[in-house]
Order: C-alpha cells, then sequence, then structure tokens
C-alpha cells in the first residue's frame, strides 16, 4: 500500500508541527503562503519564528503555490488561522479529488456567519468529506514528542477512523468522536474562557479562583453547545475539558497570556500588534456573544471577556464582575444545581 | 442574635486557618490535640509548622480538652485526618448538643468500612445534623484572602445553608448542594488522582498528558459517584472538577507532590516518614479500589496508582500502564464515546 500523501495548508506552528509529525507516516506537503518563509523551511529545515529548533524533514515537500500542494492529495489539513480558512479553500476547492478528506486543525467561528470551520468548509467544498482534529494538544509539547492524546471527529465514522490513523503514533493516541458540534464549538470558545482565565492571573488571583472559573466556563460551554445540538459528554471529553485544562494551565497559551496582558492596562490593539499571531479568543469572543445571543443561552463570562475586549470595560472592571456574578448566584439561593455554575 | 459558637476540632493546616476565617463570623474554639501545640497558638497567635505566619485572633480560644471545645457548640467543623475521624468524635458523641451541626472538612474514605466522613458521623452521632465543606480550597490561599468558591452539602437543604452562612465571606463564595454521596467520593477520590498527576510530572511529561489524564480520572470518578447513587453534575461542579483541577495543578498539593516523589524512586514508608502529614490519597487508594470492586466500576487509573502505593508496580511502569491503557481503548476502536475516557 502506498502513503497517503497530506498536504498541510498553512506554516504557522500547527502546521509545522504537524507536518513534522505526518511526515513518519505520510507523504506530506506544506503550504506556505510567504515565499520567503517555503525558502527558509527548504533551505534550513526550519521554521524559526513558529516552532524553533524543531528540525522538518526533507521528506516534507515545500511548496508555495496552493494548487500543487492540494492537487490529489488524499488529506487537506488546514491549519490557517479561522478568518483565512474560508478565503484560503475557496481558491483550490475545484481542483481538490473527490476521495479527498479536508481536516480542520483551526479553533474558532467564522466571524459574521458564526459558523464552525467544518461548515465552512462544508459550503467552500460541499464534495468532501471533512473532519476536525482537537483536544489538548499543546503544540511546543507535540514537538518535543510528549505523551499526549486527542480526537479526530467527524459525523462519518469511516472518517473519523481515516483521521486518527493519520494522525496517531507512539506518543500521540488518538481517539475518535461523532459529535462535531460539541467538539468544534468547545475547541472555539475555550479559547475565550482562557482570555479570563489570563485576567484572573494577571490580578494576582491563585489556584482557587481559576478552579472555580474554569468549572463556570465549562458550564457555560455545555450549555451552548447542547443548545446548538451537541453532546454534553464531548464537553467532558478530550475535546471540552482537556482541552480548557491545557489552555488554561499552559504558561505557552497565547490567549492565557492574552488576558494577563489585558489587566496590565494595556489596549487590544496595542497587544495585538505586538505578537506575531492573534490570540484566536480575540476573534472568538464576539462571534461567541452572538451565537449565545441568537440561542439564548445565558454565558456571563464569554460576555464579559467579549466586553472587555471590545472596551466596553477594563479588564480590572471585568475581573470584579465576574466575581459580582458568583456572589448573584449565591444570594439567589439557587440549591442543589449550584456548584455546578 | 448572638453569634455562633463552632468548635474546630484538629489544629492541622485546614483546621487553623477555619478558625482564623470563621471568627470573623462566630465565636470559636479550636481544639488542639497536644498540649503543647495549644500553648504555642495560645502564646504566639500562630501555628507556624501548618499555618505559617497566619495570626489567629486572640479571640479564638484555644482549647485541649476536647470536651470543653465542643459542649452545647452550635457547630463542631471536624478537620481531623480521615483515620482519625471516627475515633475523636466518640469521645464527644454523647455531649453533643441535639442541634449542633458536624462539618466535615476531611476527604477520605474510612479504611475497612469503606464508608464517607458524613456516614461515619453519623453512625457515632446519629442524632446531630451534618454537612460537608468542600470545593477548590487550597489551604494556603484562603489564608491569603485570595478570592475562592466552595461548596456546602448536606441532604438537608436548611443545613446546607446554615453552613453556607457561617463560612461564606467577602472572599469565599459558598454555594449549597444537596448531593452529598456525590460530593464526598469527589473530594476523597480526587487525591487519588492527583497522585497519578504527581507522577505523570514526575516522569517529565508535560501538560498535554496531564490534561488528558485529568479528563480521565473524572470520568473514572464520575462512574464510581453515579454508581454509588451520587449525581453526575456534583462531579462536573465546584465539589468534583473545581478541586480536582485545584488539586492537580498546584504547586502546594502534598497528593501530587507525594506521586513526583514516588517516581524518584523513594519507597512509600521512606516518603511518608519525611513529611510530617500524610497525603490522604495514599490511605483513600486501597479503600478505593475496594469500593470500585464492590460496585464493579473499571477504574483504570485508581488502581494503577494503588498499585505502585502497594508496592505492586514501580511509580514507572505505572505511568507507563496507564499511557497503554490509553492505546487500549483505541485500538478497541470505541467510537463516539471515546474521548470521555
Amino acid at each position: 500500500m502506498s502513503m497517503a500523501v497530506v498536504a498541510v495548508v498553512g506554516a504557522g506552528s500547527w502546521g509545522t508541527a504537524a507536518s513534522a509529525m505526518l511526515s513518519e507516516n505520510a507523504a506530506v506537503r506544506l503550504w506556505a503562503r510567504r515565499p520567503e518563509l517555503a525558502t527558509e523551511l527548504r533551505a534550513t529545515g526550519r521554521n524559526v519564528a513558529y516552532t524553533g529548533e524543531l528540525m522538518i524533514s526533507p521528506a516534507v515537500e515545500v511548496i508555495d503555490d496552493l494548487s500543487d500542494a492540494v492537487e490529489d492529495a488524499d488529506f487537506v489539513v488546514i491549519a490557517v488561522p479561522s478568518h483565512g480558512l474560508r478565503g484560503v479553500l475557496a481558491q483550490v476547492a475545484d481542483i481538490l479529488a473527490e476521495r479527498t478528506i479536508v481536516v480542520s486543525l483551526t479553533k474558532g467561528l467564522e466571524q459574521r456567519s458564526l459558523l464552525r470551520m467544518t461548515e465552512v468548509i462544508e459550503q467552500v467544498a460541499p464534495k468532501q468529506r471533512r473532519a476536525a482534529f482537537t483536544g489538548p494538544n499543546l503544540v511546543h509539547e507535540l514537538i518535543e514528542r510528549l505523551p499526549a492524546a486527542s480526537v479526530a471527529v467527524s459525523e462519518d465514522v469511516a472518517t473519523a477512523t481515516a483521521v486518527q490513523s493519520l494522525f496517531g503514533n507512539e506518543f500521540l493516541r488518538v481517539y475518535t468522536n461523532t459529535d462535531v458540534i460539541g467538539a468544534e464549538i468547545a475547541g472555539a470558545l475555550k479559547n475565550v474562557i482562557a482570555i479570563g482565565m489570563g485576567m484572573v492571573d494577571g490580578l494576582g488571583f491563585g489556584v482557587n479562583a481559576k478552579s472555580a472559573l474554569l468549572t463556570r466556563g465549562l458550564a457555560e460551554l455545555t450549555r451552548l453547545g447542547v443548545a446548538l445540538g451537541g453532546q454534553a459528554s464531548t464537553f467532558a471529553g478530550l475535546a471540552g475539558l482537556g482541552d480548557l485544562v491545557a489552555t488554561c494551565t499552559s504558561a505557552h497559551s497565547r490567549n492565557r497570556a492574552f488576558g494577563e496582558r489585558l489587566v496590565g492596562g494595556r489596549s487590544v490593539p496595542d497587544i495585538v500588534s505586538s505578537t506575531t499571531t492573534v490570540a484566536e479568543g480575540v476573534r472568538t469572543s464576539s462571534a461567541a456573544v452572538a451565537l449565545a445571543a441568537r440561542e439564548g443561552v445565558d454565558m456571563p463570562i464569554v460576555k464579559v471577556v467579549a466586553g472587555v475586549i471590545a472596551g466596553e470595560l477594563t479588564a480590572r472592571d471585568g475581573t470584579r464582575e465576574l466575581m459580582r456574578r458568583e456572589a448573584g448566584d449565591e444570594v439567589a439561593g439557587v440549591v442543589g444545581r449550584s456548584g455546578t455554575f
């Protein structure tokens, strides 16, 4: 049996790391949008700005023409930011093979449409099968080959299993799940909770406060996911709880770090301009608020984070607001269900 | 209205910190078993070995006679290790006022009977009302008055509300819950998962592996709790997820630190003899395995941790075993439910 051909679309940290990992199981083409980055990757085998000292195997073909990269590929693995996914895929949707499985590594919601990433993929490339790959997978740890577990998610079991086989290796255990709604909502919105967690860190609060916020945050995400047709068990699993814990406890999470900087009093544009990559949660926060409003779901934490990002309240006031809300629930005397949010 | 009279039984870290906190809302008597500790507390206002520089208000009456401490108290708050609770309470059960509410701060299971702490309290003092107080409450953060949230748990709503009022203050938000089974099983067994988490830390694995283990660990605890009659929502709340996250991420958790030392190759008796207090999870692990066997619930993580503590396998082999089990689930091809454990 010949090796599967995989096109990885996007040479940021996740895309570059995924190329290195997948090159052990598959023939990999890595698309870099900027020709100078493609040149650097080919010449040095490294992508210093995104993955530091990680060596990409010479077997990985680095390509700066998107059509060449995806042509006749068995898998197209997309690792571009959420706002770029539609445009990038639209450029090549017509030339994708029918058997191609399009896999999203991107966690986010499209801003105006409020669509999940596989929904955008379905609109742009309706003939192909699609999946999401998610879970607690901090890239710098995957690069170090530290043990991890992730989830291949598709409504179609055979597609999920194909993605599971593609990504699985001795240090990365891959499970399957058919609840695409739950997994993608969890993956997108956990970045917003992580920003809130960073705000709590920035104010010097401790593990007790963060654990309470994480607990209430997951309850909020679960409420929205279930309202949209997802399953609560997905939120209790690797794509939900697992990913949320990883993002919220990692010292390397861009979203958590963003929240921490917000408390320092810096403006959102100022923070954004000082970093190479925009924390996905920044974009997701307003989309999440719109989605919650559309579905009639109460999401106080997401709302406060979005308000701070929109400049409607300061990070300090926002964090205090979160603590006050907690008191509110208590005063309301909700017995029995309390402790859950 | 006169102030409630509270006897805090046990002057370890939690008991001492609780006395300091409660002295803002109530007249507190703190029982110290060792007369020399009582003398130190009275003379210096501190309990250096357990709570460092924390000053205990002179209004707290430090008593070394247990009967004097609990006599006619409105609340008896028990903060002794799980193996000591029955014996201590039995000494004074006959003299407790009927109106006394006995509150357990202790997280653990009685070794042979496999009873939860409030079940032991019920056997020893059946006439009094009882409650548990639990959640993500790392003592050193409560001492610093960092914001936190906890849960007052009793089958009887009025009792839970009374405990909520007793403990609640401007920095500690207290919720109520009537699911005593779920809250106590979660509180006891999270210490075992925390030991497993420490083993993973000791082997130098990262956040991805820990997040996966925490997710699977909570699923294990939930399965047992539900089998015993508890509610899954309690495990998703502060007493479950909240407490587990706090214990597993804290640098100060005795249970997590114990697991880390196990990987260093030190024997259990050696580690135990080098610390002032025994990590509760050490005792709970074997009781948890017995309880899981009795209820026919599969608890692979708890089983491995108990096996390492019992000296049946090394911490290194045990941690590898946990990773292998994960592969096992994958090979079994459990689609849909995977990601949950």
